[in-house]
């Protein structure tokens, strides 16, 4: 078989084909705890339209659209993935844990499983912090269970945009 | 439970155990063509030690080591990873295949499949391509199969280090 590339207007029908063959069954939500840098919130926006994600929730220091980065990099997906600021995050998580969704942690920590291991339920909430600081401890204590990326290398972490994608991805592909 | 941070020395060896444990059994490497911005090609450096890719060829138009922005984002790990520069991308593939590896392309491309229920070999090498313009016809025709990320908003593809990262680690996890 060759392949070939696909452009234009059968592009966009090859993907509106598959996701109506194949629609997301999972509820899937994620709350940003001071994500700092708007390039990291503009990636996240992108995959959260890709993933139809059903909220983003920014919390703390974490900017907010209006902001040309987040347009730039996350390709104007703001104006149309739900998303919503809270400045608590404890705030935010109790709501969103009084709808019913699981909240899950993506943090190397001290009960921390492996992300691929782990049996997600079909409503959850993907928890992810700030670049360096990661979770604060108030945050990890309010989540439900934690997952981590193993790094089989030098690094001890993979870009936060990086990681909840692969979680995201993951979980879309799983349940 | 109460999930409590890692952090410094325990967290080193919380990830040193587990990949000890679970160390990798896939032999993986890729090739970008082209991938034209160095902050792309930095993350892909980090990814590349994270998942530790056997190797990582640079071709075409693709910014090379030493580069300010390639080092910053990829934590400095292009002084790790094995990687080289090959000005043909037909030549590295063909090197490759040589090798023993099959040659996968992540394209959305007739004929692609979705990643996640491709069987994968346990040598594979990842193909990426330009960030606008993706593979060419050519490096296309020369790849033995090609693989895509569903997308279920209004989007029509996720950023290329981001779609690698989550094949990469959807390989590591399944194979």
């Amino acid at each position: 078989m060759t392949l070939k590339p696909l452009l234009g207007t059968p592009l966009k029908r090859f993907l509106r084909d598959y996701k109506r063959i194949h629609p997301v069954s999972v509820e899937l939500a994620a709350v940003l705890q001071s994500v700092e840098y708007p390039a990291n919130v503009g990636s996240i926006f992108r995959l959260a339209d890709a993933a139809a994600l059903t909220e983003l929730v920014l919390t703390g220091i974490t900017p907010t659209p209006p902001n040309p980065t987040i347009e730039k990099v996350g390709r104007a997906k703001s104006l149309r993935v739900p998303w919503r600021y809270e400045r608590e995050p404890s705030v935010a998580l109790a709501q969103l844990k009084e709808q019913g969704y699981q909240l899950i942690a993506i943090e190397l920590a001290e009960g921390s499983v492996p992300y691929h291991t782990f049996t997600y339920p079909e409503k959850c909430c993907l928890v992810v912090g700030h670049e360096d600081h990661g979770l604060t401890k108030a945050t990890l204590a309010q989540c439900e269970a934690a997952v981590f990326l193993p790094m089989y290398g030098q690094g001890l972490s993979l870009n936060v945009h990086v990681a909840l994608s692969v979680v995201v991805y993951h979980i879309l592909h799983t349940v």
